[in-house]
Parts: C-alpha cells; sequence; structure tokens
C-alpha cells in the first residue's frame, strides 16, 4: 500500500479533538448513564413475537401443531428475560431524562411486571391481527390467499408492529414503542406513531409514505392507500415559546372509512363519519358527516397538444 | 437480575392460550402443512440473479473476462436447485389454497421445468436491462456514469428485481414473483406488482412512493418520477359483493410518456397516448391522445405577506 | 429430490450464452478493470462514523468518558485506512470513466490526502449536527427526549448521511458520497443528492419520500415534512439534445423556512424567502419574498352524503 | 495490485486439467451421486444432544424447570428432522457402496424409524453420563464439582460422543457415527471408535492420546489415563490377502479396572480381569486374572552425573 | 419429504419422559439456579488477552506505535466488563456449590476486584512470554524467527493461557481457569492445570499429550517435549475412603531442566535438579540430583531378519 | 450492575503501562511493519483446496461432473489472488526478518509465480491423495468405503495439508508453509513439519501424538500409529553455542515399512531399511537392515495378585 503512515501522526491529535468535542457539544454522545436499550435486542423481539403472532411464515421451518407449543413457549420465555431487562433500561433512562429518582431494584421489577403484562396480550393481539389480514385479503383484488398477505403485504408488517408498539406504550413503557415503530417504517415506508389508535380490519395498501399521527384515533374497517397523511394542522405552544406536548393534534377516523392514495387529512378536530370516503390527493382540514364523499373537483388541467419549450429537453428520446 | 422466578411461572400457562388461539383463530398460521417458499432463499436468489446480470459491481470482487463463466456457471446451477425447490414449494401450496389436487412428484418436476424456462430468460434480461440502466443515464443530469446507475440508482434495483418477478409470473410461478416485488419495495420503496407490462429503456427516479399496479402496461422509453401512482379507479364485485380479481384495472402508457412526481394516473381504461407529459402532481382519470402535455392549472395559492395565526408556533426559532 | 439430472445437463451451454451478452452488451457489467469502491466497506464507514458522531447509542455499549477515546481512536484509526482504498478505487474509475491517466502510486496518496482531511470535519460535522438533533426536538411535540431524536428519527439518520456524503463530495471524491446517500435513501426513504447544501439546525420530519435535488441551497433553521419535493423544473440540452449536466436547476430555500407535506417546489431560480411557510401540497414553480406565507386555496372539493356508484364496491364490509 | 493479469490467463487450462483427474482419478470424489450426511448438521445434532442431556451449561442460558421442556421439545422436534435426513443419506450411500439397491422412499422411512428409535434412548443416556460425570468428580482429587466435569472434562466429552454415537451404530445406521467419533477425536485427541462397548462409571482423565478400538469390551467403573491404547496386536487376512474385517481384534477390560498414562493394551483375546491396575507405560499383549498389579519392572535408567556430549547442545542456557 | 408426520406424534411424549429426568437425574444439568460462566464469552476474553499480550499478530491487522493504544484501551475496558461479569458468576457458583452464602452485591464487587487485580498483571506477562518466546527461537533449530513462535507455535499458546489462567486462579477465581485451560489443551493437545507454578522461559515443543498436573513446581528454562507427563504416583484417601484434595501430588522440576518426548515423571515428592536431562520415554518416580542425566538403559529390543507371522498381514502391500 | 465506575478510572494508565511494555520488551509484537500473511485467509485457503481435492465431501453439496468445472474453476481463480497477497507477505517478512532488502513490487510478482506454480501442481497431489486414501482403507479393518476415508480420517487430513504445505515450501514460500502444518496439527493433533519427505500411499492412523520432523524422509507405502515420533537425537551448535539450523536431524524411513504406535526413531542417520517393522513403543537410536521386525523384548512386568498400598485409593469405587 501507498499511503504514508507519518500522515497517520495526525490522527492522535485528531482523536483527541472530537472528543473534546463530547464534553463541549453535548447531548447527542450517551457517555457514562446507564444502558439504553439496545436497537437489535429490540428487533429480535419484533421477529421473535411475528414467529408467535403469524407461525410457521418466516424463520422456523417445519412447524405444526404437535411441536408448536414448544417453540412459542421457548419464544415467550426468552421474550420475558429480553422485554424484562430493556424495559428497566428504558425506565431508568426515562427517569434520567425527567429528573425523577428511583431505586435501582425497581426498574427491574416494574420492567418485568410490564413484560407479563404485555406477554399476556398476545392472545388477543392475533386475533385482531387475523381480522386485519382478512381485510387486506377482501380489500385488494390482486391478492390471491391470505398466505401471500403474511408473507408479502407491508401494510400488515406495519400494523403488526404498531399493536405491538402501541399495547407497550399503553403499559406505559417509555422508548421502546417509538424505537419499534421507526423498525417498521424503515421497513415499509408506513410511519404509524405509537400513540395512534387504530381498530380492528385495518388494512393499508402499498402504504409507502403513509403518516399516522400520534393522537389520531381510527375506527373498524378502515383502509388507507398509499401516501396518505393523518396529520397535525399547528402545534400550539406556552408562554415560552416551548411546544405544548401531547393534546390532541390528529384526526379522527370513524369505521368503515376509505382513505385513498396521497389524501391528506389534517388537526385534531377533524372527524370523517363512518362510511364516508375521501378520495385520492384531496387535502381536507374539516370535518365531514357520516356517509360522505370526498373527492377533488373535477381539477383543472391544462391539456395541450404542443409541448411546451420547457419540457421539451426530456424528449430528447424521439430522436 | 432482580427479576422474580416465581412470576415467570405463569408463562406455561400463558403460552397453551397462545397455542390455543392457533385453532380458534385460523388463517394466520401455517402449521402442519407442506413448507413455504423460504424468504431467505428467495432473496438469495435475487442476489446471485444480480450477480449474473450485472457482473462485477457487489458481491464479488476482482472479476474478469476470464473467469467469470466459473462464476456465473456456479451460480446458475445452485440457482437451478434453490428455484426448483422454492417452485415445488410454491406450486404444492398454490394447490392446497385453490383446493386443486396434484401428485407430490409432479411439483418437483414442474419446478424445475420452470426454473430452466426462467433462466433461459437471463439473456434477455440483460439485453433490455442494459437498455434501463441506459435510460436512467441519459434522463438524469447528475449521473456521471453507468456504473453509477448499477451501484446507486433505487430505479434500475426496482426494474431489475420487477423483470425477474415478471418473467416468473408469466412462466406460472405462484407466490414467489410477489415475495420478489415487496421484497424490492422494501429496499426502494417503489412498489411494482409483477403483473404490470413494462417496455425497455424504463426510468424511474428517485422512485419513493412509487405504485404500478398489476394490470398496467407501460411500453418504452418511458420515464417516471417519484411518488407516480398507475392506479385502479375502482373495484368491480361480483353478485355476492366479493371483488372480481384479475380484470384491467390500471392505466395504459404508451411509448416515450414522461410522467412527473407525485402524477396519480387512475382506470384500467385510461390510456396515456405516446410522446405525452404529465406534469407534477397532475391527478388524471381520462385518456389523452399523443403527444398531449398535462399540467395543473396555474394552481391557486393564497399567498400572504402575514404569516397567520395557526402557523405561527411553528416560528418559535425566530426569537 | 424428484428433480431430473439430464435436464440440468443444458445449463452449461446457457452460461456460456450469458457470459456471450457480458461481451456483446456492454456498460452494465465491471469485468476485467481496477476494483470498485465495495459497497459493504462504504456502509461500514457510514456505521463507524455515526458511533463517533453519536457516542454510545449504538452498536457499543457501556462507553464513558473514560473510555471512549480508546474507541473513537480505534475507529478513526481504522477509517483512515478503508477511506483510503476506498476513495483510491473511486478516483481510479473516475479516471476510467472520463478517459483521464493517472500514476497508480498517486491514487492511494490523493486518496489518504482526502481521507485525511475528510477525518479533520468530523469535530465540525458534531457541532452542526448537534443543532439538527436539537431542531428535532423543537419542532416535534410527539418528541420525548434528544436521546429519543438521535435513536429514532430519520431525518437525523438522513441528515447525518448527507452531511458526511457532502463533505466528501466538496473534498472531490467521486462515486462515493452517492453509494452513501443512496444507502440513506435506503434507510429512510429521503432522498438527499450529496451536491446539495444544507444549513445547520435542519429537520425532516417522518421524511418518507423527500426529494432534495443537487443543486438545491437550503439556509438555516429549515423544517421540512414528509413528500416533499425541491425538485428542477426541466433540463437543459446542447446542440446535439444531450443533457447539460452540472448547472443550478434545484430552488433555494432561505433561512427559517417551513414547508409542509407533500410540497413540490421546483426550478433553479425558485428562491423561498427566508422566514416563510409553505403549506401542505402546495405546487410552487416561482420565488416568494422573505416572511410568505403560501397555502392552497381553499381546494374546492366535491362532498355529497350519497356515495357515488363507482366507489361503491369498496364498501362491501358493510354487510 | 501488481498482479500481471495475463499470467492468470492459464488458469482456466490449469482448471480443466484438474477437472480431468476427476475422472481419471477416481474414489476421492463425490461427484454426480447422491448426497452425503452433512458434517456441519451432523455436529449440531451432537450439539443439540450436549444441550438436551446436559441442560444449562453451554448454549443456552436462563434454563430452569420451568422452561425447560419448551426448549428440550423444540430441540427434540429438529432433532427429529435433521436426524431423518441425514441418516436417509447415509443409508443410501451405503448401498451404494456396497452395491445394494432399495427404493428411495425406504430410506426417509427407514431413517425416521432409526431416528426415533434413537432419541427413544436419550432418558437412559442420561442415566448413564451421570455415573460417569460422578466417577470423574471421585476420580480427580483437582475436581472441585460435577459443574466442572460437564464444563470442563474433555473425558465427559468424549465419552457422551461415543455413547451417541454407539447408540447410532447399534441401530445400524452406518457413516454417521463415525463422523460424531472423529468430532469427538479432534475436540478432545480421544479416539474411541464407535463400535466400543463401554459399561457405566467410565472416567478418562486428560485424555490426549487415548485409542479404544472398534471390538473392545470394556465393563463397569473403569478408569483410564492420557495416551492409553486399546489396540490390535495384528490383522487377519483371507486368501487373497485382504483385510478380515470385524472380528474382535481388540482387549476386554472388566469391571473396576485402572489403567494409567501411556499403558498399551493389545489382542482380541487379552482380558483384563476386574479390579485389576496396569500401571504407567505397561505394554501387555496377554490376559491377567482379577485383582492384578500390573507395573513395569524397576525400569533400569542410566543415570550419570556428568552430562553426555550429545545431550550438551540442549544446555546453551547456562552459558 | 417422505417422512411420517404421525411418528412424530410420540415425541411430546419422549419430550417429557426427557425432562422427568432432569430431576430424577441431578447432579449433570443447571436448572434453576444462577448464571454460570458462559464460555463464549471466557474464550473470547482469551482471544482479548492474546490481542494486547502479542499485538498485531492475529485479529487485526494494520496495528501501530501510533494506534496501538486505541486498540489495547478498547480492549482493557471491554475485558474489564467481561471479567468482572464472568468472575461474579463463577464466585456465586462457587458458594452454591460449596454451600456458603454472601450477599448479592458482593460478587459484582468481587469480581470487578478480582478483574482489575488481574489485569494489572498484564505488564508483567508480557514480560516473562517474551522468555518463553526467545526459549522457543533458541531452543528449536527448525524456527527461523520470533514471528513464527508467536504466530505458530502450540507450546507458545499452551503457556499464554496457562499464564492467564494461573493468576486468575492465584487471585481466587474459581471455575475460569479450568475454563481457559481446557480452552487450550482442546487447541494444543497440552493440558497444563492452573495450578502449576512454572519459572520464565519455558518451551513445550511439539506438546501433543503433554499433562501438568496441579501441584507441579517448574523453574526457569525448562525444556519439555511431547506426550511428556509430570504426574501423580496414587491419590491418599481420608477415613471415608473419599479423596484428600489439594495436597503435594506432582513432582518439582527444576531450573535448566530438558525432558525428552514422553517421558514419565510421577509423585508429589519427587524432584528433578536443575541442569539434569531426562531422556525419552523414561519413567521416573523418584527425585535425581542436579546434574543428572537420565536415559532408559539400552532398551533390549528383539531384532530378527525375518518377520514373524502375526506382524505378516500387515505387509500385504508387498503382493 | 453493581461495579463501581471510579474503579474503572485506573484503566487508562494501566493501558499505558501496557502501551509502553511494546517498546521496551520487544519482539513479540508485530507493530508499524508491514502486514504479515492472515491466518484466516490461510486457513481459508487450505479449505478451498480440500474443496478441489475432494471434491463433493464438505463444504458444497450437489456437485456433479456437469457443475464441477465452475465450482473449481471459481475457486482456483480466488486461490490465485489469495496465495499472490499472502505470499508477497511473507515474503516481504522473511527480508525483513533476516535483514535483506527487495523492491517492493517485486514481493507480488514473486508471489504471482509461486502461487502459480503452486496451483499447476494441484493435478499431480490429487494423484498421490488418492493413493494416500487407499492406503487407509486398506490397512484399516474397521474402515467400510474410501468415503469413510475422505470424511472422518485425521490421518488423511493431516497428510492433504503437509502435501500442501511441503510444495509450498519447495517452491520457497516462507512462513505459510508452517502456519499450514500448525492449523492441521490443531485439528488432528498430527504434528508434521513441512520439511519432511513422504512418499505416496502413507497412512498414519488415529495420529494423535504423531511427530514427524524437518528433515524426515519417509518412502512409499509407509504405515504409522499414534504417538509415534520421528525427532531428533540432539542438536548440534556452532562456536558460540547457537543451534545450527537445517542438516539432517530426523530419521529416513524407507518404503513399505510400518511403524506402531507410540514408538520413538532418534537420529538423522538412523535409517529403517525397507519392509521393517518397527513394534509398539520400541525406542531406537540406530539403523536397521531391510526386512527386520524390531519388537521390544518381552518387558519384564512385576505382576502381583494384591494391590499395592500405593495405588489402592484408586479403587474405592469397589466399596
Amino acid at each position: 500500500m501507498a499511503s504514508d503512515f507519518r500522515l497517520k501522526e495526525q490522527l492522535p491529535e485528531l482523536t483527541d479533538q472530537i472528543v473534546a468535542t463530547y464534553t463541549k457539544v453535548g447531548a447527542i454522545h450517551h457517555l457514562g448513564h446507564c444502558a439504553l436499550p439496545n436497537y437489535d435486542v429490540i428487533i429480535s423481539c419484533i421477529d421473535d413475537l411475528k414467529d408467535i403472532l403469524f407461525p410457521g411464515y418466516r424463520r422456523r421451518e417445519g412447524l405444526h401443531i404437535g411441536n408448536v407449543t414448544y417453540h412459542v413457549g421457548d419464544l415467550i420465555d426468552g421474550l420475558h428475560d429480553k422485554l424484562t431487562t430493556q424495559i428497566a433500561r428504558a425506565l431508568r433512562q426515562d427517569d434520567r431524562v425527567t429528573g425523577r429518582k428511583s431505586e435501582d431494584c425497581d426498574y427491574e421489577a416494574k420492567g418485568q411486571a410490564m413484560a407479563i403484562a404485555f406477554l399476556h396480550r398476545i392472545p388477543e393481539l392475533r386475533t385482531i391481527l387475523a381480522t386485519d389480514a382478512r381485510a387486506a385479503f377482501d380489500g385488494d383484488p390482486a391478492c390471491r390467499s391470505i398466505d401471500e398477505v403474511v408473507f408479502c403485504y407491508p401494510g400488515l408488517e406495519a400494523i403488526t408492529s404498531h399493536r405491538i408498539a402501541h399495547e407497550l406504550r399503553r403499559l406505559g413503557v417509555p422508548f421502546i414503542p417509538r424505537m419499534m415503530s421507526e423498525w417498521a417504517h424503515k421497513q415499509t415506508g408506513i410511519d404509524i406513531h405509537p400513540g395512534a389508535t387504530i381498530g380492528e380490519s385495518f388494512f393499508i395498501d402499498h402504504g409507502t409514505g403513509v403518516v399516522i399521527g400520534e393522537t389520531c384515533e381510527i375506527g373498524h374497517h378502515v383502509k388507507i392507500y398509499q401516501g396518505v397523511t393523518l396529520g397535525a394542522l399547528s402545534f400550539a405552544t406556552d408562554g415560552d415559546g416551548n411546544l405544548v406536548r401531547g393534546h390532541k393534534r390528529h384526526p379522527t377516523i370513524e369505521d368503515y372509512v376509505v382513505i385513498y392514495a396521497n389524501a391528506t387529512i389534517l388537526g385534531g378536530k377533524t372527524v370523517v363519519g363512518h362510511h364516508s370516503v375521501i378520495g385520492s390527493s384531496v387535502w381536507l382540514t374539516h370535518s365531514v358527516v357520516p356517509h360522505t364523499t370526498v373527492t377533488m373537483e373535477k381539477p383543472k388541467l391544462r391539456i395541450r397538444a404542443e409541448i411546451p419549450d420547457e419540457l421539451k429537453p426530456e424528449l430528447n428520446y424521439q430522436i
């Protein structure tokens, strides 16, 4: 290698300069404190849970009714240990951030209690996820079987992670639900905040670009397409100009609503009544009563037979 | 660890409750039946095919014309075995879902025949993918070389996986094409249904959020930007209210069409004539003749010098 | 296995046919030339840099101020070696593509010089990334702590990779910056071209579908939501119909601008003045002066109490 | 890299020459036939079995009486599948070698029957291995606990693998027992042929270099030290000069015998009577009655105060 | 697969039978108690320590004096954490075995104290290991450089692990030293008990089959060849017939002694005086004064020109 | 974790002390020089070579005569690159150790030349290894097939690695042959110095503890059992007391000789004539003419019906 070893001699000095920024530029390092939840372990928990919720599809082949108890029992036991530790870390870190003080041992005990409470929710989660899978099959004419939904539909992947994350958040687990929802976001392009409440038989088709905000409330049998935003209109601030966190900023979607691709629905007071249909690319910031159809007014398009100059460069294929 | 071992004693009971849901809540498990196609093997097939289609770019360094035959021959041989097994699994599962019955040995033999038929399509695939790579280079002023296209362009990654998946579907392989297209969707944010027919010299730029439906027909030299939806207007149902699956629901795009970002084109009868240009964010549900330019009418924007109250909270940076 | 070994006998012939396309169909293979930058090594460089920029969050647990120097020093040293080699490869390949000729040893030496110059930018990068993390916390009412930003926000992940890629490009490193930005695009759905210039305290929320073009110039304290495109209006061609590469094609966004979801701003001469607000789904192709608010004119929606026939099929859930 | 690409041009020709030897030089390749047992799978079976036989020591932490059923049940199920496949391969290959012919399906069925028969032997194996572990603790004054035996004693590792291999051989499984005993040999330096019959409470201390031949018969409570050979005196040949395989060629060791380091006992008719002691380095080719002690006659050593010339070079440390 | 699923139905019953043995056949399981030291972590500690003791030879390439501090500092920090946890586990388990009771927190604190005390011994260990490496170079005419010793000599590998294990044992760490010495035994065939005391400049050549007992005392500049046993003559028992553990049972070897291959020296009272030479295959159970040479008396061999019948079968190659 | 963070504050100081020993205690570090051969790469070369020499047995399943060319061609090409680099490193390091000086580029070129020369020896190696495998089958009555020899016999593994290492040494490659022979030693307990010359049809049975010295010369059809040493009698020194390296120190074994377990044959002038048989545990330091049988004289054993007191403690099992 032709690289010059003498030039490397500046690296120790550079290292010192970088480390110096760790004390000067605070906030974005995590040094000298208790351990944070471990991302890889959190992801492995999601994977374990998917194996339990949809047994036989992914990591382990050859499962049948005679051996599935062993497989699930083994996973549940491991999940108990992993979740206990990770929730304890999250609780400790949350207290540090908020300035609360608790006894160390408490964290482990609370973590275990939350882990067990969560695991008891799994049968219920399976029941509701079965309605979601069914809704996908019923709602997509390109779909041939429920197996295809479980195997291939990003919408089911996103709602599965969301239902897991939402349960943990409901139990008061800090930090971890957001890590889970971001993981699902990364995998699917669907960004559902763990705080959102979503009813059964929920179906997101294609899904890339969907954003569902923290305080959304969504009913049963709702169907959403790619690029839909259920967002906030604006953020309140307190007297000091700081954001007010936690109040309802995102819309309510009632039962049997369909929202087509790239529609945008904004505002905490916006309610879309049940059995309504929101058309593709609609931009809605107020409520509509049940059984309403909202579409874009016949969009005024400029249609010209001649291609305008500024678009022509694109067409250099023709020649 | 301070976690209480006695609390874990409830886990076996919980395990039994979860397993009980496997018989109560059907559909979303795969227990006691024949093996499904294995996702990891399918992904490895895509990776092997990319190494064959674009040799020298990714997994294996040091390929040259003198050794590439060995490398490719080795991959082809392995692909034959992997595809044979996976296609056989898919065929068997498809028969199970649809209630057909076939002899077990048939599946392996049919799988092998389909695998070999597919592998014979590779030279043709390379030829057409070379036109896609060229189209990307010609169509993006930020691009410096074809190498950059092969290495860095998600559009080429998506169309590569699509062309593979589409060939398999054309040969009658169930299930696996959708697994492949979902993998590409996850990697690139581009969701092309394996059923879509796409001509040569196809280029998707940026690509996130693009959705191309099952029955789309796309000509040669078509160029598409991020967020474009080529979708269905509505779904037909039969007398029992069930979706009618399989008929043409998505638009036809003729040769030399350019579709800019976030445009939405819907409907199985919608035809965009050749050499047309569809502008950014246009929403189109009817056909246009060749050589047409469609843009949004000068959008009516509300432009105010004063910032409205409901947007002000955002601006707390100023102070 | 029931597969027929005799059928495999055609594979060698097929292999030869495929290899024959490597000489017939050029461009999309990389055979017999010098090594390209290695994607996996480039990704590992990004991961190393994230560990240095945000120590204690991801790969390595148990970092504290007493041991972080060792950890960082070790990473810096390894980065020096990896970047030197990879940049040298990129320079060599760039010369090949452009037809320039240089001495072999030069590449290593130049690669090392660029690697060291880049590493010296790390303290500065940390300082500016701290403002980005702060902007995310200040700008999202759903966010509880800076830790959550570093751990969970795809926007921070995207801007981190961008700032790294942008520095390398500024130093004249070919190829690698685009590989890095595509990696970030794949992870987050946010596509920022390494050429874009972005000021401090930058925040992208949710982010899926965001596209920021090569010649964008973005000021300080800018905030962008999902689906925003900062793109080109049209591409210039030279006399031969080839694209003119490199001139300013993308907009300028001044300080303290907020751009809401799915807004599209196009054109190299378009300037959004400071302290402006661009509303959700706005489509803007001309400049606006500072302190301007641009929203869609009250969109004309068709709101009907009765659901139109063509949408009814969707509602088969009701029964 | 300075290596000359033109020199590599001879490699294809060389490859052809090597491949030509595959038909010319037979026997030591395995091409075009059915699959052999897979070494890595066989090793994973041994590891699974060790987890079942000695739960809690190695791969899986946190096992307790409440979850061990899941863990073991999962392993047993996987072992059933792995052993069924591997035994079927071994049976098929054995028929090929010996020129027998059987129906393909038979192999799987026979493999499964043998796998299940073997798994039913596990409770018995645990019982006898517990006597082996106890014998190690009782027989080594340096040993502090049974845990230490299970964790650290190569003798227990060797006898565990042997008892597994011996059971499989007893059931008529070809090939695999030898693969297992060689694996144990590689790990421990103790070479026990799967054919050897060994009673309970068996202890090998240190063990490196121990060889126990195919037709050995060893009673209960036998203790052996490193370097002991229980071998054959000579091999019989048939009229054609070929070895006669299978008859008893190795000694019989009765109950409560101790054999010290590096002793050699040879011959199929040699019987060491119970409660006998064979001293270190003894070379024995005939039987001894029970309760016999055999030691080397006071070895005649040459002891000189002066160091002979030919040994002096060793002592150049002195100077 | 032709295996019969109904036959698998007996596996749950078998699982229950196996689990039943966990309560019936005690001792050789580790269920429901505190965690044992983890073998894989212990091995990784040895590997880390080798990187520190002999930097630049194995896992990490490109170390130089400018970056080695970072590398070593990072390893030391990690070792502190790993050793603290593992020693704490070993102490807790030791108390359980011996029936002692201590406070939980104590284990961690004691573990840390022992870990730090051990780490402080590393400079001394390096100094003495340098004498061992030198002794190997000086003692083997086939050796070309010290690099070759560090890279290729199993004797150095064994003594390195021994010196580490011996230090830990000296500090009162239970269990782990034996795990380490067994790992070295498995790698090299050299079995040195951690209790043995060994002076500097120690060299074992080839080494397979060497056994050095717990209470051996070995001086400086001692050289040992393969197959040498330094063992016990016999074991004392107490009134109940139980072994007396811990008293001196193995020989003392003074400075500058050479012991040739396969020699056996036994007994706790046996002292080999300094500058003595013990010849190959000698069997010695009593002391010899300094400067003594002990060789086998000219062994009486039976040398016949005619090959005896019982050996002839071997020679069937001749024909 | 209860470990005290303040105690860790001494670790940086300790790190400095350790690093200080790198300059004080030389020789056993490799800092600041050119790269050494990489052990893991060397091992992967051995594994690749085994796949070429014995195709179809280990890493790759499903090889047949139709695809083996691809597999072998791919491996040969990779071996060329790996060996070229590693031999260049070894040559550079050898020059450094011996104080020679060469041009940098030379190393790569010489490395490539040696790599190619070595690869051309593979057909010859296969031919001779086939005789070794045959000799094992013919020489072991417990062996059922040649497949078993290739799969399970450590003797074949050792001689394979030796023949590879010996070829490299013959070509003048420093360092790497010893790394290979030590790897084989570690795997099999058989220690053959790469310098030893060994004829065809060589068989080592069991093998643990076998040592074959650097200057041994072994003819055809030789058979050796476990624990055999072919060693040096004594080492010559020069006037300064340094070892004379390189002259013949180890015995010559002529064709058709059999050496039984634990025999020791020493001395560079010792020649065992062809068709001789050396019995188990014989200790031989002089030559014997062809067709000689050497056995231990009927060993004088002390055989007592009563067990001596010093051995009794062993027998506490009886009670």
